[in-house]
């Protein structure tokens, strides 16, 4: 508490000599990454509040913190109230960041801004909105303040071999300039790890979760200038990179030589993807700058349609993920019968690591697990560390929420599993998120199709109980990359991206009933042609995922008959892929699982 | 043919003097309505193409017409193919109107437009698609070239009495001011009849199947401005509408009045529904502009929303309109079994409005029927007049979509009759069709939902079994007013307005198989309050259109045990409802149709 005063004075010092009224700090890093390394966590050490998503505004009198419903408890746990206030965002009399400000400092103050750590894009809609109030872009304040700040680590990084990733960077490049059909010289900017990792394939383990290494990376129509640490690639790696276009360059190098670059090149990016600072730095030389229209940028365009070796490493990744939900469901269930009374969501959160670890290409987890048992259930960003021992006990759901990083290709999948005696609200409500996920799963459509047009398949189950979920239906999933990928989704906001053959997404559906529990089934699924005729050309899902689905909560007649026929069909596809890799025990504990349900 | 070369003729020639390139012709009025008076069908006039929707384009070597799909077979049938090119609009290859321009006229040339014909929306839209080539805006051409030009006729109007319409004009301006929240001074400028009419409570007869009086209007905090013929009204009538604040002047003094308009007022309107002359005018003096940015303006929004006098109505409008589409089938059936040879889509079209008109409330037609026997039904904009005489004979679909206007409301209905025997696709077709109407009408939603995220729930059923239907599902409908309604839409198009109750909107799946047949099924449907809990409020359809739907067809299965239960309620609500004004026989033959089916 008393840290958080002294740190948030020093803050203050720092707007004072700046001539700043307030200071906005958000949870990004240079690379507008979903994780950062601590070094970045700069908004958590002024504030206490150690939630992914937060904005944080420092006045000379106040500071406020603007987070989303996933972390209002965590929040008021963690900030210390009386120097932080909590704004609830997107609900009703919470003032929008901006207009905060303007209530808060004075006319013709400052505001400032590290133009690292924000878009061309949100610079802009960030300026109109603070309008007639100005943004000034100043230094890193935490360079001074932050006295035993962590450094920025670089580790070592890999190739991506092509009989996993299924297409070198030269082809690519190629790919990428014939999208972009721009007939002038151009130099293409990315700051983006994933982008620049899909586009040299390269992985790293310099982000937690993400296999991402810290990057810049520019391309013309000859070649791909990367811009990595330079212990991070060995010479003979290097050389490998040089055949396939990719020049290598020292990390620090970026900024001088964007500056540098030939004034002739325009300059192209999306303007939601390149810091403020780079794309100064870029038309500091008069350059002209040119803004790639396609949402989230060419280059994580045609990442998200996956290739078919990458499809065929998601079924492989997919195939080994089952079978360590076998072996962990196995467990639990020999855990509750043996009355196991020291069994914990932490334990389980750790034991679906280990036994996914007992597979030698198993790299790591693709996000942080959420293992949550009843009313914990309810937060869907839930954290099963660090809240002491958490039992599973008595009657409810056991929701889990994991994923894994496999050379060839990254898992998500959540099951919910019922302990115990439910009540019958609880079998309803988890037969209609099953019949929401299967909905979707099942649905077959024209070419062009968004995914905002099919969100309310899955959604519609849910609210027709009178209950919401509040996040997306489903995101986009890297190959052996983030798990959280553009441009694609399912939700109800509207995103124009039509979902393309190749594209893999979530499928996650939820109810969560606060104080109570909280139920999600989650598949990752894969939109693939299925017929073309004279009206067109029509696509379909396959289901990737392997993992069986808890079937004693079901109430059969509000499934329907058509979602049992999916589902058991889905069970009988599943055992048959996964019964090989199993042994005697563990395949007829299967084959009873993946029983038909009628 | 001959004609319609001397017509291009003497248009080039206009061309010519006016110096410009090129010349475009679009369908509308100076109101930007659905349907116009004959005096505005210049484009029939120059090119002989009498669909709705189509846009000539006229240079001096050539002429194009570019229209959609629904009309692709109407056109070349219609046009003089070696004068008028005809442009498929969203076909692969198709140019854009401005591109096509920009191809066929030298650099520098201007494109003529009338400025009355374009919204103030669109021509900022087409000018900075021709850019470089420049918008002339010209005088009316036709005025010179169109010697026997029929003149634009205005008729006696009505006032809508509250009873009916449940809300007084003051009480609506009261209502759009608070919505509009401006602080200073404004005068907001209608050119909608549609909206006119709403907010003066006025009707009339001056444009085919729309309640309309050709008008302007204008309002400002303290009162409505009204532009209509001076023999519209009655002196008594004058001034019940001055009691209800609005104050009644001549059609034609509507450019003087806003030009002359004090200055100080900020002129506000919706841009794409005022045009490019009104536009000028309005800011010739100087004044400043402010573009209303609800979608179609505040009056439509407002418009839309069904109060209970108006939903009463609705209500009222369904049961009259129920049991004319009863007797309406039973004829049918009788003409088929005595064997009729003479029963033709023609003289069908006309028996709906017949017997409609025994009713003494009913007002007319809101659209012009369309009965469309066998591949005919493949048309979804079939007339059956003017065809000659198509008989029902043989085996296939009889689709019949036809309203009715009331005083107190308007009905749009579609139902598809199976006659004599169907083959299997046809019956799952028609299933398919039934079940996408059947999941619409079961959605329940969290308040916000937008119609294109429910779209789906009706246009999946249909591209499940590898087929689609290229219009919207669901368009609004006015009362007593545009059977097509803004701003609301379930549409696989993105439309930010959300949907609220008190919103009346169709619900018209359907497959078009080219050729072969044509199946939809089309309810009225209206937004309303479920329940609301802690997560929040929900919404529902109720179904207010009463006419028995076909069962026979129906393959049970495919249907499913959800969709036959409300189908089955439904028959039972409505045999309920209409059993009352029905006879002793009519009664019996209902019990018959509205058989549940299980």
């Amino acid at each position: 508490m008393k840290n958080i005063k002294e740190r948030l004075t020093a803050l203050r010092s720092f707007l004072k000599e700046n001539s700043v009224g307030a200071f906005i700090i958000p949870s990004t890093d240079h690379h507008f990454g979903e994780y950062i390394q601590k070094h970045f966590s700069c908004r958590e050490w002024l504030c206490g509040f150690t939630g992914s998503a937060g904005t944080l505004v420092v006045t000379e009198h106040k500071a406020a913190l603007w987070t989303d419903s996933r972390y209002f408890v965590q929040a008021r746990q963690e900030l210390p109230g009386s120097e932080v206030e909590l704004m609830k965002m997107r609900i009703a009399g919470t003032p929008s960041i901006p207009d905060w400000i303007k209530g808060e400092v004075s006319a013709g103050s400052f505001v400032g801004i590290d133009p690292m750590l924000f878009s061309k894009g949100e610079f802009e809609t960030l300026s109109g909105e603070l309008y007639p109030l100005k943004v000034k872009l100043t230094d890193d304040p935490f360079k001074e303040i932050w006295r035993d700040r962590p450094p920025v680590t670089f580790n070592k990084a890999t190739l991506e071999d092509i009989s996993v990733g299924g297409c070198d960077s030269k082809s690519k490049l190629k790919l990428l300039c014939q999208k972009l059909n721009i007939e002038k010289d151009f130099i293409y900017i990315l700051c983006s790890c994933d982008d620049i990792a899909w586009l040299c394939n390269i992985r790293g383990t310099d982000i937690p979760f993400n296999p991402l290494v810290i990057s810049y990376a520019a391309f013309t129509k000859e070649k791909i200038y990367l811009f990595a640490c330079a212990e991070a690639f060995s010479k003979d790696e290097e050389s490998v990179l040089r055949n396939s276009s990719v020049e290598l360059y020292n990390y620090s190098e970026f900024p001088e030589f964007i500056k540098g670059f030939n004034q002739d090149y325009i300059r192209v990016a999306p303007i939601d993807k390149i810091s403020v600072k780079i794309f100064n730095d870029a038309v500091s030389s008069g350059a002209a700058f040119f803004s790639d229209p396609v949402r989230g940028g060419v280059t994580a365009s045609q990442k998200a349609v996956k290739n078919s070796v990458e499809i065929d490493g998601f079924r492989k990744a997919m195939l080994y993920d089952g079978v360590a939900w076998v072996k962990f469901w196995i467990y639990i269930e020999e855990e509750l019968q043996k009355g196991a009374q020291n069994l914990t969501e932490e334990l389980l959160a750790k034991k679906i690591g280990e036994i996914r670890a007992q597979h030698s290409e198993y790299k790591g987890e693709s996000f942080s697990p959420i293992v949550a048992f009843g009313e914990n259930g309810a937060l869907p960003h839930y954290s099963p560390f660090g809240n002491g021992p958490v039992k599973i006990l008595g009657d409810s759901f056991l929701l889990v929420d994991t994923g894994a990083h496999y050379p060839f290709g990254t898992t998500d999948t959540t099951r919910t599993f019922a302990i115990g005696n439910l009540t019958q609200e609880q079998r309803r409500d988890y037969t209609l998120v099953l019949k929401g996920m299967i909905n979707l799963s099942m649905a077959r459509f024209i070419k062009g199709t968004r995914g905002a047009s099919l969100d309310f398949l899955a959604r519609g189950a849910v609210s027709s109980a009178g209950k919401i979920y509040t996040h997306g239906t489903g995101h986009g999933i890297g190959h052996n990359l983030c798990v959280h990928e553009g441009p694609q989704s399912i939700r109800m906001e509207e995103n124009p991206v039509p979902l393309e053959p190749g594209m893999v997404i979530s499928n996650e559906p939820a109810i969560y009933e606060e104080g109570s529990y909280g139920i999600r089934i989650e598949n990752t699924i894969m939109c693939k042609k299925w017929v073309e005729n004279r009206y067109g050309e029509f696509y379909e899902f396959e289901t990737l995922t392997l993992v069986p689905i808890d079937t004693t909560p079901v109430d059969k007649q509000l499934l329907g008959a058509e979602a049992i026929q999916w589902l058991n069909s889905y069970h009988s596809y599943l055992y048959e892929k996964l019964s090989e890799l199993l042994n005697q025990r563990e395949r007829e504990w299967l084959s009873v699982k993946t029983l038909h349900i009628d």
